[in-house]
């Protein structure tokens, strides 16, 4: 009998909390529902730790149902009185791991959403502000492109006209640096906090963190100064602060950790206590909460750019043939900013120059960044990178992150096609992408 | 009068001292070269703080001869006695800014290289061991291929048939973690310490760490048990002790920082107390020195190995267009090891999953690594990577750096075109590029 007649002879639908035992195993979990591209004899079973495994079902593997999922119980809606003298936080979902805890609670596929929703999950949410929320989409991060940047823009904006005092986004944590860098760009000048967050691990873990991001990501957007775009994750692998990052100085440097967002070569912008709901200022350089300031939108945007990694036996005709596919590259260089530039005509050496400039030549700016991830590029130290600085490489003295310069590409590459005016855009430090001497050293 | 001719008239030449007055700036430096592509009323003079910058010389420019570089001085070779008991090491040269003491000292445009040059500009060299030195090349580091570190790995096979006690590479660092990598693979069980070292800092510099570093490598070279291909960098900011860092898991994480040199999801094999002379082991797990062990001599590789980063708006044709120039591919996904899949069929995502599938089918190996730099890989817990695992893309559970795992398709597609036989080989452990289980977590 195959998995699928098992299943219905079980009445067992996706949803459900089932057993399977398999050889001498046994597992616990809910039945998930299967991708189009998963084996017809595959069932994948999110395990209490939360996780999710794929089980080979054959003719010996025993599944039985153990409760059924709980749909179709309509929960009352509870009528949220606004408080008046609490500060308002605008909750938009746009997905990722932080919003599992809600769909654990209601069993939804996809998680409901509303106010009431949000409060009974995280009850301390109350207490801290009047809650509003909207599910803009629901995707998880790594499929999100500058259209869903423009929606979420949009939304930030709708809310901003709606007078709240802050707006906290769920979303994936895989690209959230490159949302929170597209923010950064496409809304400046902002009157109040927009704070982005995420978790590492479901809620249906012991060790899921999306409880603490979430309280303080609304604490920061309802009572911190940061009128910026934020990123608020872990600080630490203990449950005891998040750190507020800079939207366009923060990236996820590990895959699993609940401490895995950093500030790359500042200081995060502050500490935010959990237990003791205090923000503690790390430093001051933000523009300050001001619900007169206008914000300043500017949503044009060119996707056709591409993120390309320097490494030994990078082929040059490869390099060429990016004019086919994006209107501007970054590359992200070794070093201080390099590229096989072979100055010394080694004879077993290939430069990768004479490709760069046929890119520049052909109105495609190429901007770089260092792909160590910390510090700043220089080309003025070595021959290589004055011989990039001298076909028009973009970049020298930045210390931008390479995924926070291909969003500002993209960007700039919306409002000119001007190769000085995106030379000159790109050197401009606009959202706090360039620091003006690394604070941390 | 042009550039050419000031410097015929005061007859100035290439690394002379000299002092250049332009409007109110008093520069004082050594003339450098020109390179191809500088613009001809372009000087580059390198500074006493040990940065060269361009200076724009216009009519109004003074230029003043300040010191003839001292050439066509015979040094007298002092003639080493090799000492009994005490630890031979060869030190080759393969470029960097490790050189350039030597190359300060000497006057030498190239370093010269001899052991006697190697004491005199570090005079402790000789306290620890019988020096011999070589130079293979002088590049720097962003230049060196498959084919520059064949040359390495067999200079290195015909030291070790010389009976030496261990080897020191010197190495520009821009690159050092891909170079320490593919030696690894290339030298297996091997006999004696091979260290690569390089500096941040030129040596001309006061804050420069090519002393400290080189002195570090050589003790690890000549003392330690660690038989194994590493890394010996400053391993703070201070001059206190440098880490010895396995070759597989250490990356450059900073453009100019000393201790720029990171261990990734391990501790490094050991710190190296510069002043005491101490080698304090941080963890056991290596081949411990044994001058009967043969080495394990494998050099094949295919070049033609590329390294894509994922990125939102990455386009489709761009991932399918890599046949052309690749034979394997390693793609740096997001988080726990995604990629654009869409799964959901919205509207505005875009996934890469039939391009992937169709360089896949045509007999290009994928293979994944973390963007994220540090954390392992883990295909398991979200659709999106399951569906990755489903098209055969390589890489679940594995801990392996991008640039790591670049190198190592490099070597498996250099023994194997089978798809099948590509997997297995990839994803066993051949030289510490995957551990069990991440050892810091």
């Amino acid at each position: 009998m195959n998995l699928e007649n098992i299943l219905k002879k079980e009445k067992i639908k996706v949803g459900d909390w089932i057993e399977v035992r398999k050889e001498k195993e046994i597992f616990k979990g809910i039945l998930m529902p299967k991708t189009k591209l998963s084996h017809p004899s595959t069932l994948i079973l999110k395990l209490e730790n939360g996780y999710n495994i794929g089980i080979e079902v054959d003719e010996k593997t025993q599944i039985k149902l153990l409760r059924r999922r709980e749909i179709g119980i309509k929960k009352e809606e509870i009528k949220l009185k606004k408080e008046e003298g609490k500060p308002t936080v605008s909750i938009l979902g746009c997905g990722g791991t932080v919003a599992s805890k809600v769909e654990y609670v209601t069993g939804a596929v996809y998680p409901a959403f509303t106010p009431t929703d949000l409060i009974q999950s995280f009850p301390r949410l109350e207490k801290i502000a009047n809650i509003e929320s909207e599910v803009l989409f629901n995707l998880f991060s790594e499929d999100l492109n500058v259209e869903h940047w423009k929606i979420i823009a949009k939304a930030c904006v709708k809310n901003i006209k709606k007078n709240v005092d802050g707006i906290v986004l769920m979303h994936g944590t895989d690209t959230m640096h490159f949302t929170s860098a597209a923010l950064s760009f496409m809304l400046q000048n902002l009157p109040i906090p927009i704070v982005l967050v995420g978790a590492q691990r479901s809620s249906d873990r012991g060790s899921s963190d999306n409880e603490m991001n979430l309280i303080s990501a609304v604490l920061t957007a309802a009572k911190s100064e940061i009128a910026e775009v934020t990123v608020c994750m872990h600080g630490s692998i203990n449950d005891d602060y998040c750190f507020v990052h800079q939207g366009t100085k923060v990236r996820k440097m590990h895959t699993s950790r609940r401490d895995a967002f950093k500030s790359i070569n500042v200081l995060p912008y502050a500490k935010v206590w959990f237990i003791e709901e205090k923000i503690e200022y790390l430093r001051e350089n933000f523009k300050k909460r001001d619900k007169q300031r206008k914000v300043k939108v500017d949503l044009k945007m060119n996707p056709r750019v591409g993120l390309i990694w320097i490494h030994p036996n990078i082929n040059p005709k490869f390099i060429e043939s990016l004019s086919k596919f994006y209107d501007g590259i970054v590359i992200a260089g070794t070093g201080l900013g390099h590229v096989p530039t072979n100055p010394f005509k080694d004879k077993l050496a290939k430069s990768i120059v004479p490709a760069l400039k046929s890119l520049i030549d052909s109105g495609i700016p190429v901007v770089i960044a260092p792909q160590t991830i910390f510090g700043r590029i220089n080309l003025n130290v070595y021959t290589s990178g004055r011989i990039l600085k001298e076909i028009g490489v973009i970049g020298d003295y930045c210390d931008w992150l390479p995924e926070v310069a291909l969003v500002k590409l993209m960007w700039v590459l919306g409002h000119t096609k001007n190769m000085k005016k995106i030379k000159e855009m790109m050197l401009t430090n606009i959202a706090g992408e360039i620091s003006e001497r690394s604070e941390v050293e």
